[in-house]
């Protein structure tokens, strides 16, 4: 057990600060890491401020972690020091149940371990994220990460990447597909720069005109204006695909008239009720409505080699950990672009 | 162009009586149809009594068509004099664009011509039901009945049918899959027998204990009070497809917690706002919500003969056509095991 620096909450609503915390000595299939960079999600200020009501405190987020090995347990053939590695929003899971066989232990039918705030069996208590000087994860749950990719920008790919990237995957999203991204943040961004790589027609659906421009920089080949009703009128039952980004509550009735028969909108945002849905919008077409989180650790590799060659990453904001609850203040205003990420050498100053 | 009786209601709200219509004379393209029974559908009422706000005064409802052929047009080959058929909701499409292409009439993108209160472009204005004496119908939108079936209890396949049956088949329900039942009303007492011709492990999903024995005599191995906390928490995530036939709006999120990860509900009577959807409940488990909206001619052909085949029909109550002001508030009290079906041999009398 080694003590390290690490910066959390301590309490429901509490600014984050600098604190100790323990992490586990290496295990015989165990990779320790020193964190470079970590990025900030959404849901590290949901779980910090206890917006689902199952926080843990003290509370250490992060779970878009980039870094290099800097040890690795005997067991361990395909990591070794110093390489660059990444670590998302799952640090276990128990590998036997059908979800795990199936490579999707994000839905491991024994609960998987989430980086932080999960159940920790090897020290007790909780699991305590990349916001932190060191991590030490299960190899299984290590990535690989492409060496030619800019670092610092990758790390949004473990969490807001992979969220998109997977249900872009698996509802088939290909050449030649009219895709519909809603939302524009950071998981919108991404799901842009994925629709576009993979070449379908980019519509960036938003509330707000202002950002037409810079979604058009990631890709978007249109912006659809979803307040203007001419215009989601022509737009009615032509999109293959709906990508809904929207992180809260919001009516989803006006999305599902644009998706063509027997097309899904997957929603990646709103872990919360939504504002009403009307049957009919599912009935008239045959309409799909469906949800997708992260994705399984084969799926997450799988999305760093495609970035990897398609020189896919994250527009990042880079800050101290020191400015941390600037940053969340801004994340909740939707003030960045896309995503901020820290250099968690300011951890070690 | 004949006039001849039938029943129906001259204005909003009204009670249905007798009246006289036109119908128009054998063209080349056309069966006309004894009509010797109509189902009576929950649709009927909604649209009698101008629930859905698109009804056409005056109104003569019936789209479970059931008659003997006693003429066709010179173009006819496949139905003779006397043949045994069967009309459903639609009795035109545009027959050409992408949807009706794929044998999904009822998703035309010029709009399917419903069987009653579509638009007549024969004769002008709208198009009038079942509940009358005759109907000439085009020859694609004619069904053949098999005439090993009790002709009585085909009526209700013609929509109560071919709605359940679709999207059963649709969503490849096969054998010792786990399918649950929402609801047994008309919709849900033939999704139990479907389901369980198939094969498949059938739970009657309801809120009623007292509609247990009676699902069990239709097919449902198991009924499930979705009230009962306990239970439903014993089922939890062990379904493999939910046939939600609830027609009125309510809360989805308890049977959303039933589907096995990547599985499916399917609405196919609720045509209104429902409660508010919890995204969590489609996001954990990467579920999906659906609808589906009755079948193509296609569709409803195959769903005859595989009643023929595995002697599947409806529970009916018959009536006389006076009597439909009185079945109509049974409908509304769902006090019928499980479809109305009017005797027209009542209205020539």
């Amino acid at each position: 057990m080694s003590e390290i620096k690490a910066y959390g909450a301590k309490e429901s609503k509490a600014d984050l600060k600098q604190m100790t915390i323990e992490r586990r000595e290496v295990k015989d299939n165990d990779v320790k890491i020193k964190i470079t960079y970590c990025g900030v999600c959404h849901s590290d200020i949901h779980q910090v401020r206890n917006d689902w009501g199952n926080s843990k405190y003290p509370v250490v987020p992060g779970h878009e972690i980039i870094g290099r090995v800097v040890e690795v347990g005997k067991n361990v053939t395909n990591f070794k020091k110093d390489q660059l590695v990444g670590v998302g929003c799952m640090v276990d899971s128990c590998q036997e149940c059908s979800a795990c066989k199936d490579d999707l232990e994000q839905f491991c039918e024994n609960g998987m371990v989430a980086t932080y705030n999960g159940k920790d069996e090897h020290l007790g208590g909780h699991t305590f994220g990349g916001y932190s000087e060191t991590i030490v994860v299960k190899k299984d749950f290590v990535l690989t990460i492409p060496e030619n990719l800019d670092e610092k920008a990758v790390a949004p790919l473990l969490c807001a990447g992979i969220t998109t990237y997977s249900p872009i995957r698996h509802w088939n999203v290909k050449k030649g597909d009219k895709v519909g991204v809603i939302g524009l943040g950071g998981l919108g961004h991404m799901g842009i720069k994925f629709a576009d790589a993979l070449g379908s027609h980019v519509v960036m659906i938003t509330t707000s005109p202002e950002k037409a421009e810079d979604a058009k920089r990631l890709g978007a080949d249109e912006v659809l204006i979803s307040k203007d009703e001419e215009a989601m009128k022509k737009h009615a039952n032509s999109f293959d695909f709906l990508l809904n980004t929207v992180p809260v509550k919001h009516d989803i009735n006006p999305y599902l008239t644009l998706l063509k028969r027997d097309s899904t909108m997957v929603l990646v945002g709103a872990i919360e009720p939504l504002e009403p849905m009307h049957g009919g919008n599912l009935i008239m077409g045959r309409k799909r409505v469906a949800g997708s989180l992260i994705g399984g650790i084969k799926e997450t590799q799988e999305m760093l080699d495609f970035c990897g060659k398609h020189n896919v990453v994250s527009d990042v904001e880079m800050i101290d950990i020191q400015h941390i609850n600037e940053a969340y203040d801004r994340v909740t205003n939707s003030d960045v672009k896309y995503r901020f990420v820290i250099d968690m050498e300011s951890l070690r100053k």
